[in-house]
């Protein structure tokens, strides 16, 4: 994957999720590790809905823009999982009010659309997303939450939203479009259920 | 029906499902009958929001592309009824929940747009979805689902979704609308009635 | 206004409707009153989200295309009101849902938006728009609904939608913006109040 | 910012509130002040939809269009403010039923997206938007929301919609998609604690 690559398939991301309420008000950062090992992020401040391959950087590459101020979470999970291409972060209303509602942790059972989960070949399987306090000290987040990733790559951050990640940008979003959408789907199930 | 203007319109469909949440993190599949007989369907894994005409393949031809993991249930409606053309799955968080939270069948009673289903030219009646429990194996949905199927050309598998069809694409596709947005009347009806 | 402006303006507003789900699996029908007196209505059966201005024909014009099949409502609209030129129909989960969780009126009180139903320029009143049994004999529904027209140009089918009348297509399109949010607002007030 | 910069930049945002549902039936109006100290304000009752540069005028420059309703509301930010350079007015199903069910004041605690309010920099923080009654009278709503506005730069009418502005409209909209999403967030976290 090439920076042009990254960068125009990342504004792409971007453009949806804003579409569907996942990053308003320009909330929301998204990156992908290139194949000489650096990080292409999002600069602070994009308006998601407007997102152009020029709201992209490259880390320590002498670009004087700022790069998302949650740069430090995407780092540790690309430290974290050699083989991981790219990170998202959604923020959508549904998950996070799921998340400000729950305990430590959203457990996901029975779905069939688990399985667009790596490595999960059944839906009759019980999956834990882990939730953790928000910090504007994101040193402090990557302790919380990195000992506890499980299965689903991803973690979610209270009252903030939903980290997910991938082998490549396709996955990752991928993994992002099944967790909001499962969280949808619980929310529905709720007033189904009275 | 070609095989170009089924891949043209199978896309569409997949374009437009995925717009609406009922195909996220490409979940779904789609299938037509061609004029020849042979059974175009869209290939495993590619994601409904970018699906393209060169995403659908046509079954037993040599392609050597994986069709649809669930290719085996699209056969069996096409065996069962010989005038069918298209069966589409949508897989969506409203209808999905509603699944979830019901017992064997969804009745649906009243409404107008039961009109939108072939053969069914009144609002004043009542027509019964069934639903069976997921699978891997797809022979084992088949045997339960398909002796189950009464007026509505669908079934609806438990946490997984939707499977319409029709004697067109255009058919499949207005029977699919129409069991979705039942679903999400359903859903208001019930937040009406608190 | 002439048949061509007529056909292109409702053949976008039945596309409006489609993408905002208030024209699923072929509902919903729009007509506009010409220049000449003449009635341009939509065909029977056409795809909402791919409405073209071929879709929509001249009544008694030799066309040999089968009008919708509601037709009749929309021309005793016309009788009852010289002003009306344009009557359009939408079929929303929401206010459908609404509808058959009431009596036989909806009561809109204190909303500013309100002041866009012609005639009424406070927020400070209230409105009822009726609510009549469905029936697949349209000279029923028109026996039911006509006298109890009240100050909104509109009326509710139970299970079937909303009719809605303007003195422009524009006019008319306001009104069913106006009345689909309000019922959208009112589900979202019912869920405020637990 | 001259006038065809900002007529073409407020036309887009009323484009994509229609889009949204938070501008129905030609409601919303926006604004912004131009480096001459005129203002810019979107004339009354264009369709939010098709809004385009040409549906914007300037204030007492002889235009004999009529500026939105609502225009002295505008022009009372501009006064208090000095700093401010666009006021947007948002009408969404979701914040209204909010505001018709909650009392003189709206509190929003423990959200990242807070930090989207200029001035705010944690989401530890709680801030409060006020909520006024609806009137015809202008003056009446202006002497009953100004001395009330508090760290966000908003307030809400009640059963009427979203006042929100900032130093650019890039920032006014930021403003009105985090309350907006706020808002949704605060219905789905509802429905959650069930």
């Amino acid at each position: 994957m090439t920076f042009d690559e990254a960068a125009e398939a990342l504004a792409a991301v971007g453009r949806a999720f804003h579409a569907r309420g996942w990053a308003p008000a320009t909330s929301g950062n998204y990156s992908a590790r290139l194949e000489d090992g650096s990080i292409a992020i999002t600069v602070s401040g994009a308006h998601k809905g407007r997102l152009a391959p020029g709201d992209v950087m490259v880390l320590d590459s002498g670009d004087p823009r700022r790069p998302s101020a949650e740069t430090a979470l995407h780092l540790a999970v690309y430290r974290a999982f050699p083989d991981v291409r790219s990170v998202l972060h959604s923020h959508a209303a549904v998950s996070v009010a799921l998340g400000r509602t729950s305990g430590d942790a959203w457990t996901i059972a029975g779905h069939e659309l688990l399985k667009a989960l790596p490595g999960i070949d059944t839906h009759d399987t019980s999956v834990a997303v882990p939730i953790v306090e928000n910090s504007q000290d994101m040193a402090t987040v990557e302790t919380e939450a990195m000992p506890r990733i499980g299965r689903a790559p991803a973690f979610m951050i209270r009252g903030h939203g939903l980290y997910g990640w991938g082998r490549s940008i396709a996955e990752a979003e991928r993994v992002i479009e099944a967790l909001e959408w499962l969280a949808e789907a619980e929310l529905a199930e709720r007033r189904f259920r009275g």
